[in-house]
């Protein structure tokens, strides 16, 4: 199917790492027209991507409500929370559809939403929570898809199927490693080159909000600890669970297919555990195992790039179903 | 104390990393006399280390146990366990002491070693594990120190005060991210700079030795999942555990100080958690952690250099007890 | 225009990095059907390619001439030059068109050849270099498109339309800087990750065969001297040269923009120079630089993706030119 | 030689990359106390050095010149320039003998001082550039120490003892490529990690303040362009002049050997190109060539660690050669 005329699209927070990496994808999306890319403010200063020049012809200009909604059909907002919050409901109300990679609506419990992103008092009607794969079928009907994080994309795509299938028996430990893109790209003392190249650090043990997102969309408690790892882009999680007595490789590669059979953008490598350099630069999703039958202890590797699968890349993809195009298009 | 004259060594597999390292270690160290520097077998080409020069004169020289024997008192083995294994009980018999870093000698159980050091037949008599800290009262009368692998190092270190004092009361969870030097320096795939820059890899899940030789050093059975990161040097373990009802940031605190008052080269950082770069170059330990009263839920970071504390160094550092040196010469 | 039915491609050579990259171009190109991808030679054990699953559904089949004639129109060989020159006449006998991304065919002059590239006695009729810039109106009728080496595409790219433009004045000096994957997916010394971290190194100076291709193509002598750097992708070549007296930064922007007006994947920073981050992944050779007008002395700084612009892109690139697609068709 | 009593010493600027290693250094120095450790002003937080805890046991405490005057024989200084313009005299003024790493004083030439380093509007008596090997003969007598830029000191080694023997001919291009830390501590866009990783930049062509300093320790015009790549620590200069017809190896050897015999830093390693690994974390510079007989080109290279040989090694190295100890002491 697909449309006959592009989409009209726009970005809002275009400079940014996942904002660039969204211009990137949706330039060269042949089904969608970039009529407009904005800064994060109205104060923004106008400005050009060199690295996206000859892609894209156009300049950043500052954020202004009113030409998001004249030029556009759909809105993809990368944004800070607090942004997002204020941005979103307006561009609803005006009929937009909006594809938000913020935090600010990825959360549905209240109080889940007041203590992690407090600026988004409720959620607007028709806010789907959008993982591709675990929400296809709703998409084309929302109005607001909350893409979302990075750690939770690679933690639900892993856990979910095997929670769906009964086969966590105990606690959940995600011990994630991430590339440094994901901390944005404002400097700080964290990424400087000079101390996160040759360093590894765990940080927000206990207190990343990325911790109830996972909870919200595995349905279980988890520990989940995120760390910093020299690299640019790409997450690697290591996730830890028990099995049932009896659970076989067979039976946990039945509860992947179950689920992803038709999903083009998630790959179950089996019992040969993915690494992160084979997913970068794309929107897969690649996940492996390793089980130990004789003591049902289970370990799953599931990596993703943080900028495409796990920001700009599902954002697009969820864009793909939303207007009937293939899932693939401008993705691969 | 220390001696008059300064006691005489010998490196066997002094062209490898960790050999490298000792070598380095050891011509600067005021109380020991590099008298021969051998590579790891009898076939071994004689050679150079420029980045030694000017540090140390010599020439690394074929493996010969005759001059080993006549020209050293302490023999320092860097080499396959399976070198170690037949070498290690004729330096022995001849009467020299030997700091082996191989794993050959590390398991003292035997079907465990037969399993995974099966080289070793038995272990000689004299025969110490030899993690500086929790031995340092025995290597003084060892002949034969067997140095932890660096895993084990900064997974004992961490664990063993909390097992002792008793605050460890669930599944013990050891994701270890390490650097490349790890993995030695015979050219390979994995180790090939276009495949790990860029990535995180974990191996051997279920099945690398040193999983083995942790539990027999923290008498617990370990989930232990080790992992490739994109550095050179370090290793940052995050180990999860449930502590007991009522267990406190102050209670963890005196359960290390009660194990490291005076050790000089453990660093306890509370509850900030310690990064690889502070530690590289270095013989320290730093170990911190972050506990979550409500849940039980203890997050313990341990880091090193795998190849001073988790090798060269702590081999060095043995030295030191041994032939009663203060234990930091030559390290810091 | 293009084609009513995509061109039938195969591939010899597919696993290495710049074959894999070729088949990751080649298997979304809309005009481009690859038929068969095969090994470096008829012992190439078959295999899967995990980081292209999804992407391409075959395996990677062992060096077959007969397959290769039978099921394409266009081979792409990604093979060592000696195997290239022993294999392309015997497909231009056969009537297929060949792009080679070896050095065996890129030296016109037979004594270079001999001396840097022996295996190529003479040059089959119809051989190009294709340079794609330099040699777009000649690409519809060559059977057999060489394709240039890395470093020479950024050094010609940035040198020849200074020299054809009278603006170069004295010596040449081109310090290049590259990625490790342009050493190949062979592990060895000197890109163990180990050794290529955390180092930089110069190598072959006064010894590079793409000296050769350098000095064809700009037609002057050069010093060149190539560097590995810590990264995985990349090139950024630093040129140092002399000006007219009265060169001006207008009289080099002049040169370049009568040389690269309408080349889409050539982009003209001006002043502002150009880092290898912004070109990665790309297809883009991005030239800038710094005049002293006191001293006539200019430094050009030209970047590519080793990979892409250097290796696998630029075969496309000249694929679409020859085949008559747009020329951007499968690269952005 | 040395001193009975240590040298009582204190840094201004301990918090820096240069000052840490100088405070690492200095700490454990055999013939030195530091007696203060102080920020780089007088409203600077106090704070601890995690990395340094059990090397060096205090905090590090506001600037104060009573409490260095009164704490303090030697002042090592590791400020922005301005500070160090600002402080050194009244240093000097009190009797104290200053170690200066910032440029303030490295420049000789009031006119080119007051366009580089423009706060010191003139030389104290007493002033020396301190780069060890050329000045050796000059330091005992020296009261305040001005010691070389990184870039600088890589370069001098190198060209000085070619150009004394008049093996330099031509123009001199100088192409340095730098770790990150070179750039200091303060984050930035250009120092973030994701924009500095993976990539290499040109930056400051013409306009960086080394120049002038290289242009004035070799006598000779250069052209000089530094480069920042990714890694930490080190620098690797790629250095192209023309020498004299008939030069040989033998001649270049000689020439080197004239200047650095007896010169324990500086390890000539002839034809063999050395790299940056090889000299981190040490105060070595390494220096090779390769020369082109028939053309008269020559390539040199240059490597050392630009947080120690190019900053707080030499100065450490400085004060032993002023304080009468053996110049490696603290060193190696």
């Amino acid at each position: 199917m697909g449309q006959d005329e592009p989409v009209k699209v726009a970005i809002a927070g275009a400079t940014g790492y996942a904002g660039q990496e969204l211009l990137r994808l949706l330039a060269r999306h042949p089904g969608a027209a970039v009529t407009a890319a904005m800064g994060s403010s109205a104060t923004s200063t106008p400005r050009e991507l060199p690295a996206l020049a000859h892609l894209w012809s156009g300049h950043v200009v500052p954020l202004d409500l009113e030409v998001l909604c004249s030029e556009a059909d759909a809105v993809f907002l990368a944004l800070p929370e607090e942004a997002s919050a204020a941005l979103a409901p307006q561009l609803l109300a005006r009929g937009r559809r909006v594809f938000d990679l913020s935090g600010a609506f990825r959360l549905r419990d209240d109080s889940a939403r007041a203590k992690w992103y407090p600026h988004a008092k409720q959620l607007p009607e028709g806010t789907l929570y959008g993982l591709t794969e675990h929400a296809r079928q709703s998409i084309a009907s929302a109005r607001l898809i909350s893409c979302p994080g990075c750690y939770p994309t690679a933690a639900a795509l892993a856990l979910k199927p095997l929670v769906s299938a009964g086969l966590v028996a105990g606690d959940i430990v995600i011990d994630a490693k991430s590339g440094v893109s994901g901390a944005g790209k404002t400097p700080s003392e964290r990424t400087h080159f000079s101390e996160a190249h040759g360093s590894v650090s765990a940080y927000k043990v206990f207190a990343h909000r990325h911790g109830a997102e996972i909870e919200q969309e595995v349905g279980r408690p988890v520990t989940f600890v995120p760390h910093l790892v020299p690299l640019d882009r790409g997450i690697l999680e290591t996730i830890y669970v028990r099995v049932p007595p009896g659970t076989t490789d067979a039976t946990i590669a039945a509860a992947y297919a179950a689920a992803y059979t038709g999903s083009c953008f998630v790959r179950i490598t089996g019992t040969t555990l993915p690494v992160i350099k084979q997913v970068v630069w794309s929107n897969f999703c690649d996940i492996g195992w390793a089980l130990d039958e004789p003591t049902n202890r289970l370990v799953v590797v599931s990596v993703i790039d943080n900028l495409v699968k796990g920001a700009a890349g599902q954002a697009v993809q969820n864009f793909n179903v939303a207007y009937g195009f293939n899932e693939r298009t401008g993705l691969v």
